[in-house]
């Protein structure tokens, strides 16, 4: 709007910003009735290996930077189509948000020399309150400052930053973990629109010691609203330890 | 979650995080049937001229950083009040995403000894092809990057930081140039659900130069989904221009 280069001072990584992407629909399943939550542990295996191919692949384009993967259910959470889909974006940038979350787990490492988010993880296995299932490889919870109600995090127990670099048996116990979170969701909630983002390293950084990738998921039970556009601040009714709570003891 | 020492190194700005704020409704008529935009100039002007009074009063109380006022009007845009209201949040802290935005028009004013916010209203002006409405004192126009389709910008012509420090006869101004903006979007798209928001500097800051308040009117038209979530950037389809000519050439 203003000179161009004053724009790209002010704002450093979105030096490379430009039309270049990707877009990619992964259909989850040939059939127009299932969602995601109701296929078997094989068959969301299966959509998550397709997640980590179709990374790797765009990777050897080296326009892009960054691989945002996520998931729109029901229209209140901006899904258009209604057969079982995730999508992908490629990016010529890392968003400025990804950057920061990577940037805070950076500090933290900093500090103490250990992984913010396994340090999550230690302490929500250890508490037990936020939590809401765990298996060998994954762990899953309420975040202690969620922004919506029953925000759900399922985070790999091992220590790694790159979605795709996990095994297929790791993925596998990952489908595990994120089908009991959306059937805990769906029955508790009665099939709530959701979202859910993969939080991963950007494609052109080297395995990172302080970062983490995971899943958050987020039911779309509340608006964005005016407060939320302004302050930046989330107003959520619902404290973590009681979904946490109402999600574990619900009957899949 | 993790020591509460360097939650705070990592947050500065949210040192003084604690639980005491102040939330306020402002009833905009008695008339249950009316909405904002169907009042006349002078009841709008009573409006914001209880805007200005409210953050004088809440000024006084020193605990407060920072009032938000803002407006949810329809149940996508996250009202919960079937009567026309806005709102008011007094909060303990600045929050980071409107410190951002003093920031980086702070960073414009060391570079070019000029409000930037006075730079787009001038150069909107000249450019008149986002341009939707002006008076003596505010101009109304798309913004050159809107977040979502038929975002709407009020800014007072004048330079002024702060909200509350205008007279009642520029807020007469400003009352005339939100009734119309209002009008128009209402008859380009049917009533639709909108959030608007007070941009102003923060309660204990001295009158900046660099900084420059405004009015932020988002229609409530698309959802925050996955994308959103996970990039912070916006998917908007409308350009700002095409919004701007339609609600220019709208009969109200």
């Amino acid at each position: 709007m203003i000179e161009g280069d004053l724009e790209r001072e002010a704002n450093g990584i979105y030096d490379r910003m430009n039309g270049i992407g990707a877009h990619e629909v992964i259909i989850e399943t040939p059939d127009h009735q299932k969602d995601l939550g109701g296929l078997s542990d094989a068959e969301v295996t299966e959509v998550l290996f397709a997640f980590k191919a179709r990374i790797i692949d765009l990777r050897n384009d080296l326009r892009f930077r960054y691989v945002l993967l996520f998931k729109n259910h029901g229209s209140p959470a901006g899904a258009t189509l209604e057969h079982a889909h995730s999508q992908l974006i490629a990016l010529p940038v890392t968003p400025r948000q990804v950057q920061e979350e990577i940037e805070g787990a950076r500090r933290h490492y900093e500090h103490r020399e250990r992984c913010i988010f396994c340090d999550i993880v230690m302490q929500e296995r250890k508490e037990r309150a936020r939590l809401v299932f765990e298996n060998e490889e994954f762990v899953v919870f309420a975040p202690w400052a969620p922004r919506s109600p029953f925000e759900t995090w399922i985070v790999p127990k091992r220590h790694e930053s790159n979605f795709e670099a996990e095994p297929k048996e790791r993925l596998g116990y990952c489908a595990q973990a994120l089908r009991s979170t959306l059937k805990r969701l769906g029955a508790a909630l009665g099939d709530p629109p959701y979202n859910f983002i993969v939080h991963s390293n950007p494609l052109r950084d080297a395995s990172s010691p302080s970062y983490h990738w995971h899943i958050e998921v987020m039911p779309a039970l509340t608006h964005t609203a005016g407060f939320e556009w302004g302050s930046g601040f989330h107003i959520n009714p619902v404290p973590p330890e009681e979904a946490a709570e109402f999600l574990r003891l619900v009957v899949t």
